[in-house]
């Protein structure tokens, strides 16, 4: 095992090249002007885990995208470790703020990233971070140290929430059977303060669509006279944060689980800058919940944000128009013990319930899922945590994130399994955002981790 | 006189389609890909004014979009009568949302236009109803019956805010001198209520822009901790308008005319239907300033209205994105003694005054205009009233109307000459929305009456 980081050094310009050749096909799962590009980069994933070394590989029809599913197994007494990844992206847009293509990969240095960082849509949402593992296991067959059966399971909507994945999961408990899932698909403090996530929140995602009148009308005829949609919508937004940015959607923080003192007072110790924070975001202030710091905010509170709003005319110059409809999407990050379909539910009753009379109010829902925890006295944990003291030299921070893989908490309720979240990402790789990238020493660093998690792992499990 | 009618009716055919020609051209002076068409317009515009008879023609070339100038002398004794118009139209979006397409006139029957109705952006505002005017004159000069002195200026950017007419005519008093100024760019009551506009609203046009972290951020990772653009934004609108939808802006109302009960009671004498007016419109209830009625919301009082939104993923399915920026188009009507460039700027300071930390807010002004009132003592109004009566067949009702046409409150000011608002169209010929149409009976009518005023005109002159 110590010529793991050997390994990896003589291959790193192939591991590179072969990541770069994955982020160049649009895997756009939320827009069907890309399906072909999915079942491409399907394609092209079950051939990854072919060269790996996996015995068998399938690409699993779904409803939506296929599910990408591959094995090895070395003995039944060996316990089973269950990869999940994804395949798809996040929309590119807007596409005028990325300094290069988001489907041509480039390399680049930056101040965080010295070695240089690939910059390209997915570099580490999650393609770059899901391949890790394919090379790992290709060094654990090549070495022959694999302790482990493996099991790789990387889906195509994990960005549209993974409609298709949570079906197949229940069909298939036997075939997913296993001891722990691994996933990275999240980040870390900082490349000298390696932190593995414990906590992930749930997501309820909605979209909102107001009607006034039956069409478009002149301002100048109407302004004042009919309930503009736009500005309904304006209120009717404001109006679910208080002066206090609380929520105030009735029954919204009934079930959130709030930290004791003690608790909040060792998440506090985890390193953090304020005004680094806001300078590397270019704000003066820091905004949100009164009565909790920036890192509960974004870790252990809920959450209700507008994603996107549109209505009216939005092209160049001036047009004097009351728009028939506005539009909004709202997502609300939960907390552990808020059930996603309640808080949908609730928001929905909530929502319709203060449209004023002259507008109708539609609410539709478009995806969710629970909130999760990993217990750090778990085996699989204590495995990541040796890993990482081995090859960062030191012992990972264990931290709430505030991101949400919905899918989490449905493995654990089908599969009863626990998740380990190693991520190997930093917040500022701009996932989701315009240059989104991944540092070189990240990706190889998680190459080189992952052999060691499967090795106490098994360790462990004896 | 008495063959203007026949004259019409022979010739009815060669009206339409010259006008359906004129609809072709898409001419969209707020959007710079239809500059070429623009420039075509105000070509096929002054081929018509020669055809029609004018001596003289000019494409008069100005920082924006030509205006097209030509007049007809009869002699230093008699009136002159400046008519105006503009040959630009709305951006016809949302397309989707038109049953044919915006420029390819058809003439479709409704319950409202038995005869037919041209649908065709523009067919309303203004091309058919300034196009009237070209055939009054071609009709007045083959039968000899012209008593006034007459010219002509069309301009190009009336739906951007007339900026390039404003420096024509402070640079041409002498050219444009003139005894009234005559506009057909309004609406009456209806075909059996003819209305003539004594009143038009002012206007200020503003775009916001609210930007908060440097880049969209991921809203698992941010959300809850930063300053949302869109959520702030709504907030700020939202706070525009107070629970009884008065306006909270500081100073807005100081300089508003309040009108008398009695002026009240008179203006509410005029024929409206509040349950037709909700069901042309498929709304349950109107919306507006409490303490005033409908028509009063929509004449005598000012308003705010978002004219367009947007900001953050807009597309199809969802995105957990916390954008950087987002933005908003709004106008305010204003009314009489409030100064649209006063509210402009009480505007701006407020917008920019009610932003938290951790956003920066830029205010930038499109365009505005100041109210307007004719007075109807005037002989212009006495003159057009009587032409009203003559063609059909009842006095015509003076109606404040809720538009604006900035240019005119600059008219008197620049010119010293009041302006009669001599509209055909309806409420309902959707101007400024899809599907906008102009009634065959009211073009024909139109053609019809205007040589009248020129008669009555010229009577009370002397």
């Amino acid at each position: 095992m110590q010529n793991v980081r050997t390994y990896v050094e003589e291959h790193k310009q192939r591991f590179l090249n072969e990541l770069i050749e994955l982020l160049r096909i649009p895997s756009v799962s939320a827009d069907s002007a890309y399906s072909q590009d999915m079942l491409d980069t399907a394609e092209a994933v079950a051939n990854a885990l072919r060269t790996a070394g996996c015995d068998t590989v399938e690409i699993c029809e779904t409803q939506g995208y296929p599910i990408v599913y591959g094995e090895k197994r070395i003995g039944e007494d060996r316990p089973t470790v269950l990869v999940y990844g994804h395949y798809d992206v996040q929309p590119p847009d807007p596409l005028d703020l990325w300094d290069s293509p988001p489907f041509e990969p480039v390399i680049k240095t930056t101040s965080l990233h010295p070695d240089g960082a690939i910059f390209a849509r997915g570099a580490s949402d999650d393609k770059g971070q899901f391949y890790m593992h394919v090379k790992a296991l290709e060094y654990m067959l090549r070495s022959n140290s694999l302790p482990c059966n493996i099991k790789f399971m990387i889906e195509g909507e994990e960005e549209v929430g993974s409609k298709s994945l949570s079906a197949f999961v229940k069909e298939n408990h036997e075939k997913l059977a296993n001891d722990i899932i691994l996933i990275s698909d999240t980040g870390m403090i900082a490349n000298e303060v390696p932190s593995i996530t414990t906590g992930l929140r749930g997501l309820s995602y909605v979209e909102v669509e107001v009607t006034g009148p039956n069409r478009d009308l002149h301002s100048g005829l109407y302004g004042g006279a009919v309930a503009n949609p736009i500005n309904i919508l304006t209120k009717m937004i404001a109006s679910l944060h208080d002066e206090k940015n609380h929520i105030t959607i009735p029954g919204f923080y009934d079930k959130v689980e709030e930290l004791s003192m003690e608790e909040r007072t060792e998440m506090a110790k985890a390193p953090f800058d304020l005004e680094e924070y806001k300078s590397a975001l270019s704000i003066e202030a820091v905004y949100g919940e009164e009565g909790y710091s920036t890192n509960e905010r974004n870790a252990i509170r809920p959450t209700l944000d507008v994603n996107g709003i549109w209505g009216g005319y939005t092209g160049e110059g001036a047009k004097t128009v009351i728009a028939s409809k506005a539009y909004a999407k709202i997502s609300m990050r939960l907390v552990p013990n808020q059930d996603w379909q309640e808080i949908t539910a609730l928001f929905k009753q909530h929502f319709e319930s203060i449209a004023p009379a002259g507008v109708q109010v539609k609410v539709t829902a478009h995806h969710g899922g629970q909130a999760y925890v990993t217990p750090i006295d778990h085996i699989g944990y204590q495995a990541a945590s040796k890993a990482y003291e081995t090859t960062f030299g030191k012992a990972p921070v264990p931290q709430r994130g505030g991101g949400s893989i919905p899918i989490v908490a449905l493995f654990e309720e089908e599969l009863n399994s626990k998740t380990i979240l190693m991520g190997f990402g930093l917040d500022s790789n701009a996932i989701h955002s315009p240059n989104e990238h991944f540092g070189i020493w990240n990706y190889l660093k998680g190459i080189e981790t992952i052999p060691y998690f499967y090795k106490y792992f098994a360790e462990l499990s004896t």
